[in-house]
């Protein structure tokens, strides 16, 4: 048992390390995209970034594919995950703002890391398939979480798609939003389509 | 007199020839953008593509830049009068049918060589300026035109952002369509939100 202890200490923490450097490479693949677009973004670039060798994040992340949809996907659960913690009360609580919370998911650096990832898969086949499954699976994970927030009942028709076009506006005004400050114009067109769809979710 | 005439007989085929080699350029720039992206589309591939040789195209188009925000703006103007002669009578046509005819201005080989434009100006100085002020001016010719056709009277509070909202939501769409055919979703997406919009405009 004693031995075992031992080896257990040695283990955990490099483990922890391991983890920590998959972690600052995810971050740092982020915001190289955002920053620099898919051009410019190579795994040597990001793993200076994090300041990890080449060699370590190539034992993380074999190819750049693996890297970059890896950080979209990483991100995309950090946000999710912050998102249920703002509005624990989930759909008791003021569905306006939470209208206004998952449109504010489209804006700021993973959008806009995720939309570069996006549109250069359009072009890269080596890039396509693994963007497509990554977006449909982040796209019904942030399905879900309106869904609950909203505290929208899908059994009844039209609901869905009600739901759904909110998360287009959202994607749209974030693509808006990406070359101005479009805030203030996003806040009231937010507004207006918030108590649209409190209406229409009855 | 008969000198002038025969001066003019020269120089009308020559400024047709020039608007034909221009119109080449443009909708090659626009295919080319589409197909290879921003990294992949320099002055060079469109005038070979356009069958035009280097020194021509640089005459029509000095820099990358001119070429490129041109011929966005060029399908742009296409694009928007087709959709008023779609609609001759204007907003007493289908207010339904309008919401699907702008909803399509934002899929198709504009909006995606749009794309490309925008996100590549997102990180490029040169080009940024260009292509924020290329998009203003076709978001309010569009926003104008969806106006007159869907009969929206924006003396009506609110009434403005949601046509606003609208376009958002399409643009989102159009996203949603680069990497797969989204379009029986987006389909059932619309005739829900046309619906809750022909009742918000009144």
């Amino acid at each position: 048992m004693g031995t075992v202890s031992a080896v257990d200490r040695d283990r955990v923490p490099k483990q922890d390390r391991s983890r920590a450097t998959r972690q600052r490479l995810l971050e740092a693949a982020v915001a190289c995209l955002g920053e620099h677009g898919w051009a410019g973004s190579t795994v040597s670039v990001v793993a200076e970034r994090a300041g990890v060798s080449r060699g370590a994040a190539q034992h993380h992340f074999p190819t750049r594919e693996d890297l970059f949809t890896a950080a979209v996907e990483y991100v995309a659960e950090e946000r999710s995950t912050a998102l249920r913690a703002l509005f624990p009360q989930g759909a008791a609580g003021d569905r306006r703002a939470v209208v206004a919370a998952l449109v504010d998911l489209y804006t700021g650096p993973l959008f806009r890391a995720a939309l570069h990832l996006w549109v250069a898969a359009s072009n890269e086949e080596q890039l396509r398939p693994r963007v497509t499954e990554l977006e449909a699976r982040v796209g019904r994970e942030t399905h879900r979480i309106a869904v609950e927030l909203l505290g929208a009942d899908e059994s009844v028709p039209g609901v869905r798609e009600r739901v759904q076009g909110l998360l287009d506006m959202a994607r749209g005004l974030g693509l808006a939003n990406l070359l101005t400050d479009d805030g203030p114009r996003r806040d009231r067109v937010v507004a207006q389509w918030a108590a649209l769809l409190d209406e229409a979710l009855g």
